[in-house]
Order: C-alpha cells, then structure tokens, then sequence
C-alpha cells in the first residue's frame, strides 16, 4: 500500500469538503441562520484537517495499485461522512452523532433514508446540506476530484474504478481526468436544466436548488414532511423525468453529442427504459380507484413518479405505496433491486448487470444441451470480457451474502421480517424508504445504534458496489 | 431428442407405480378401507399404460445426450405426480385435481406442503400413500428405475445426473447401476434402522412405518394435525437424529463402511453440522423461557428438530416456530436455503453450492488486488472443475429469477409479503411450512388455483435442482 499516496489523496479530499460547505454556510449567511457558526466550525477544521494531510510526508512514488485505488475511495467515503456529520451535531440538528453519521452517510451515498420523524423545523441551511450532499455523492467525490486536480498520471483509473457505478467502467476519451470532467460537465447542465424548469413552474430559488441538488443525485431527502406530495402536478413530472435522465448511463449523453444515436441507445437503456415503462403501467391500473388515485391521469402520475423514484433509487414518494395492493408492492421490491443504468447517479444492482447476468444464464443453460458447442456473451453485438461476466457472478454472491448477514443482525432488534428486509433493500441499493415500518411516511430513528451502524455500512458498501469495502476486509489485500 | 426410448422409459416408469402402489393398497386391505378402490383402479391404469408405452414401438438407437437425460427426468416427474394424484380424486380424500396434485407433487419432491387443513379423517392408505411418496422422492424413482432395471449401456448417467441433487455427481463405484444399488440399499437400511427404533419406543407399527417414510424422504407429511407435537419426546429425538442422518451426502455411509472415515467427514459435512449445531443453540437460548420451552431441555429439544427439520427440508414441526422471536425466525429462513448436503435426499440449495459460491467469491476478491495471481479453487484438497464453479454460479442467477418471478406471480393474490416470500422459499426449496399465513400450523389450501399452478412448478423445479425443468424452455434445447 502507498499509504503517503492514500494520505495526501485524503487530504485533498477534505480540502474539497471544506468548498463544499460553503453551500450550506452561504446558505445559511442569507436566512441569518444561527446554524452558519456550526457550518463555519466544521469547514475551518475540514480545511485545516486536509491542509495538514497535505503538506506533513509528501509522497515520493506516486504509483498506485488497484488495491491501493480501493482503500483510497472506501477511505474518502467514511472520512467525508465523518467531518460531514458534524455541522448536525454542532447545530444541535441531530445531537446523537451516531444519528448523524447516519444521515450524512444517507446523504452521500444518496440513499435518502432519514432518522428524522419531520424535517420542515429544520435550519434552512441543513436542508440545504442535505441535498447538496446527495449532489456531490451522486457522481463521485473522487471522480470530482479527479477532474479538477492534477493527480498522479495514469493511475487514476483504480480511484475512478472502484467509485464509478457499473461491472466496467469505459473511458469516453483516452484521459481518465478529461473523462471526469466531461462527466461532470454533463451532470452540472442536467442539474441545472431541472433547477431552471423548476423555477419556471414558480418554485422558489431554495426548493428548486434542493429538489435539483436531491434528484441529480438521486438520493431523495425532502424538504417537506410529506416528501414531494405537497409540489405541483407540474414539479413532480419534472422530477419524474429528470430521475429518469439521471438514471440513464452519462456516456449516452456523451454519445448523443456526438451523434451518435445507436450506440447511446444501447441495450442497457432501452431495457432500462422498457422496464421503468411496464413498471408503471402495470401499477397505474393496479391503483387505479384507490386514494389519490381516483382517475387514470393521477393514477399514472403517482405510479410513474414512484417508479421512477424507485428504480432510480431516489426514494421521493407522492403516495405511501405501503398501502398500494401487494401486486404493486412487490413490483416495487422487484425494481429496488434492479436500481438504474451502469455510469449513472443511480444505486442498485444496475440493469447491466442483470442482463450479464442472464446471458450467462442463458449461455450456461444451451451449455448444458450441447456441451462441446463454445459460445461467447456479446452486449451490443461486442464480446463481453470473460472477467466482467465472473465478477458479475461474484458481485451477485457477495451482494446475497452481505444482504442476509445483514437482515440477520438487524433480527436481533425483534421488528417484523418485511420491515428488516426492505430496510436493508432500501439502504444497500440506496433508495431511502422500504415498506412497512420504514415505508414512505415513516424513517429510521427507531432502530437501535447497533442497528443503524449495519445499515451505515449497507449503505455504504452500495454505494460504492462492494467490492471496495469487502476487499479491505480480505487478510489478501493486507499481504505485501 | 431419442423420443423412442424416452417413451420406453416412461413406461418402465408407470409400470414401478403401479408397484408403488401396492404400499398403500395393502394398507387399505388390512384396514378395510373403501379407498382400497382408488388404489386398485389407478394401479390398474397406471399398470396398463406403462405397458402400452413400453411395448408399442421399440427403440431401435438406445443412445441418450443429456437432453434426452433432462426431459426424461422432468417428463417422469410430471408423470408420475399426474398418476399418483388420481388416488387422492377417487378415493374423494380430495376430490379437486388441483389440490390433489398440489399434495402429489409435495409429496413426491418431498415438501410436504399441505392443502388439508386436518389429515386425521383421512383414510390409512391415504396416508401411508403421502408418506410413501416421500420415500419414493427421496432418492428419486429414476435412480431406483436405474438400481433396478436393466436400462441402456452407460448414458443412464445423465439420468442420474439430472435427478441426483448437488453440483456434481461422483460415482461411488465404476458402473452407473450399481452406484444406484449402493445408494438404494443405505437408504433403506437407514429407513429400517428408524423404523425399528421408532417401533422400539412404543409406536405402532402404522405410525412407525409413516415416520420412518417421510423422514427417510426429507417430505414431512405428518399423519397428526399437529404434526410431531403429539409423539413422545424420545420418538422427536429419533426423528431429529434420523434428519441429520438423512441430510448428509450418502456417498459419506458408502465411505464409512470402506473405513475411509477421513474422506467420509468431508468439508461439506462437517460444515452441515457445524450450521446445525449452531443454529440449534442460538435458537435453543432464544426460544427459552416462551410456551413449550420453559426450561433447557426443552427448548433445545424443540430448537434441534426445528433445526433438523429445516435444513433437512422435511418441515416437521413440534412448536408453531411462526411465533418464535425474529432473531430464531430468521435463521430459520436463512436455513430454509441452505439445506441439505448434496447427495441426500433433502433439499434446499445444498451446503457444497453455498461452499463454492463462497470460495468462487473469495477467488474473485483476491484477484481484485492481485490481479497477475492464478489461484485454483479447491475442496478437500482436490481441485474443483471450472465448469462446476461456473455452472454453481449460474445455477444461483436462476434460482434467484425463478424465486421471484414466483413471488411476483403470488403476488397477484394480494397476501402480504412474508407469506409470499416464504411460501415460494418453502415449496422451491422443498421445505413444506413457511412464516405468517403457510406457518407450521397452517395449509396451502387458500391459495388460487393459479397460485397452486405456480408452487407445483416450484416444487418440481427445486426437486430437480431448476436446469432439467428450465433447459425444456430453451429453444436451442429442441433445436436438431
């Protein structure tokens, strides 16, 4: 391990936390919130935290590994987390900081989960906070960093693999740093397209900023109790269809850029799209006639929002689906575990991977009638790399174990199965709520420290799709 | 496909049936039981068919190919489970088809899942003919078609092969038939072995031959309404043992009496029972002190069948473990999936697969950070075939596609979740009782008939470890 690499990278990436805060403390400068002193506290030490990490041993061999590049983005994540939480604590927000760690961690893995009963008695800058966090989790803190700082050569490639959502990761130029900042660039002017219409539809500056900072990420903290319900039929479209986008791999908009249409709408997305589609037309009649949804026109409105906002792993909800027919409900399920397109702001399992997944089933399966035949996976008519398809299997294997390990320690706190299983589903593919008590109207708060410390790493670990946080759990990684 | 001798197969098949069914027949004789008629006309039917298929047009090519292996295993088990269910029609124990073949097909794959919500008023024959079943299933009728009757040269190893639960299949000695001899003859020497003891403890010799049967098969059909509850705590401790017994790998008895007892406790048994012995004293301090289990003994007597009952896939039960805490019924569940070791008659997705999935992970972990390595997965110091490992992976992405389609399909019927999820997690994995509305004291009975459809699929398609069932729906299957 490059440990003076891993340091200074660290340092780095406090200093950018310190720029972060500077949302939330502006905000909190124009409501003359007395919360700017907890902000302004928490960025003096982020800062000055980060300068030192810099500065003390500075790295004479900058070569990373793939190990390296995991301990590193695992490492940012919890870091960032921790000097995140404290601006809660400091404001008296959230005093428990185990409740504040949870929070923030939801934030940036943008999972959206809350140990707050209501949030419209909160400081408008910790709103603020809230959703910017979800923003700056969305694409990837190291990937912001990488397309901002000169970092080490080419090596960078482990940092923007291990962070990127997806079983592989594509360069969309020869650079990785120029990859990163196209990236970004396209995220910033998706953001800020959804803010502008948002405003349009005579939202406020502050609601519009929160809900395009919360969608962009698709991470899914309100700012209301009643989450989206209390927007326009308007605003929610918008965000219904600006979760969508954002679902949807960046390299496509990259490619329509480009012109080049057929490669943008490539399998992934047009699955993607096929699915969000049927989903919500199926729950659409599934609901039709209940509460809220009395006519076809509400009826689709709300099931294409929850749709969207569940397979998108954003969390918003407009109805309490706990109380749709089962049928939806377990649509619902189904899609939380599918989540969004590889290279997305999106959690989940990724749509990708699911088809690798069949394919290799498929492939296995005419195996077994005709065992001599050789046959090769092929996504968009190009051959998938035998590694990708063995680490998708692998990803599977790990994901189900790390789920029941999880649903396993969460029994121990004696709440019913459908609310344990569907807390881990909504914190480890990071949408925020699950059903029945942590359905849509509910939160978090009720679990115990314990508890709450296996849905951190839930999160935490889908976030950042596993593997970087399991390897260091691994005597291997540790080996010299 | 050799449709030829699939036919002939399928003849010998019905012919052993209708012996079959001189079991129950000769129960209705003693006990004088008007369902003495049911037997006799389905035996005669079956008897007759069987005869037909065999002796009109005679297969000239005797060659078979695993596809011919597959659908003969799958159509066999549709078969016999078509026949078996008549007698359940005439006699009028249930006199909707569904249903009775819902109880057929839960008795042949040895789930014992129920439609009766009581079983005391049925006729003696009705019962011996469900406990029977079990017996039949256990080991699989092909493999007792094999032990038994001279079929073609070496291909009846594809046979084998697809009804014989595991990964892989070893042959214990060089020639197919007499491996299934081996297997036949432990098997019934452990079922006699119970018997006698059952008989030994009091029992008579009704109720010692049914228990013997259904635990011998890993079904758990009882011949009580309350299942084990009502029998002598010396007759639950027999019946616990005798699960376990069950549950290991019978290659590991052919080993012990080679005296080859170090290859005989191999990794897969001896973690079998590290997970049995485990979960039993977990649940055993859980339980302790709730009605039934007020003190020590009882609780682990309760929690050790409950354990053994689980992860053999039997489903006896002695306590309604639905209202045990969360912690002890979510082992449960975890148990439910594991099952059994490869190589036994019970179910589940079988201890050597979660083995290998385990080991395939880690591999895949390791060369995440040493990606130049070349690491071989081993198992009891032999090298384990690719292929193995990655028919175990695909075989887990099918399972899991299968395992919620159901749980969509069940969903259509609007009960809640935990019923759903666990009455496909008991049938698929051939367990019989699942939590909430198909708990330990409940039936499957108010299901729709549809649903009905669906967890007869399930069952058949656990029994048969998904690919001979799944591969019949690829098209490349009947391609030339």
């Amino acid at each position: 391990m490059n440990f003076k690499m891993i340091k200074q990278t660290l340092g780095y990436l406090l200093m950018f936390e310190a720029a972060f805060l500077l949302v939330p403390l502006i905000t909190a400068a124009v409501y003359r919130e007395p919360a700017f002193f907890a902000f302004l506290i928490t960025l003096a030490l982020s800062a000055t935290c980060g300068i030192l990490l810099v500065s003390i041993g500075k790295p004479k061999n900058k070569l990373l590994f793939a190990r390296d590049g995991f301990l590193i983005v695992t490492a940012s994540w919890v870091l960032i987390s921790l000097f995140g939480s404290l601006p809660f604590v400091f404001s008296g927000a959230i005093p428990n900081f185990i409740d504040a760690l949870f929070e923030t961690v939801s934030g940036f893995t943008t999972t959206g989960a809350s140990i707050l009963s209501e949030v419209e008695s909160l400081p408008r800058s910790v709103l603020m906070w809230r959703s910017f966090s979800h923003w700056v989790g969305g694409m990837g803190v190291l990937v912001f960093i990488i397309a901002f700082l000169p970092l080490s050569g080419g090596q960078n490639m482990h940092i923007m693999k291990a962070e990127s959502p997806g079983p592989s990761v594509s360069k969309l130029v020869p650079r990785v740093k120029d990859t990163a900042v196209i990236l970004y660039a396209i995220y910033i002017a998706l953001t800020l397209g959804e803010f502008i219409l948002l405003l349009i539809d005579g939202n406020n500056v502050f609601d519009s900023a929160n809900l395009a900072f919360a969608s962009a990420g698709t991470g899914g903290f309100g700012i209301k109790n009643d989450s989206l319900a209390s927007f326009s039929s308007t605003t929610q479209i918008i965000i219904t269809v600006f979760l969508v986008l954002f679902s949807i791999n960046f390299n496509s908009y990259y490619l329509i850029l480009k012109a080049k249409f057929k490669d943008a709408f490539n399998t992934e997305v047009r699955v993607f799209l096929y699915i969000v589609v049927s989903a919500t037309t199926i729950i659409a009649f599934n609901i039709l006639g209940s509460t809220g949804a009395e006519n076809i026109g509400d009826a689709f409105r709300h099931s294409a929002l929850t749709v969207a906002s569940l397979i998108s792993t954003a969390g918003f909800s407009t109805l309490d689906f706990n109380l749709w027919p089962e049928l939806s409900k377990t649509i619902l399920v189904m899609i939380m575990f599918i989540g969004a397109c590889a290279g997305s702001t999106g959690g989940g399992i990724k749509v990708s991977r699911i088809i690798l997944m069949f394919k290799g089933m498929t492939r296995e399966l005419s195996q077994l009638t005709h065992p001599k035949q050789i046959k090769k996976i092929t996504l968009d008519t190009r051959p998938v790399d035998r590694e990708v398809v063995r680490s998708v299997n692998a990803y599977m294997i790990c994901y189900i174990l790390v789920f029941f390990t999880s649903v396993f320690l969460l029994s121990f706190n004696g709440y019913d199965f459908t609310t344990n299983f569907t807390a881990v589903t909504a914190t480890f593919n990071n949408i925020g709520p699950g059903l029945s008590l942590v359905g849509p109207t509910q939160n978090f708060g009720f679990f115990s420290p314990f508890s709450k410390l296996v849905l951190i790493f839930d999160m935490l670990a889908g976030r950042l799709e596993l593997f970087p946080v399991i390897v260091l759990f691994a005597p291997s990684t540790w080996k010299k």
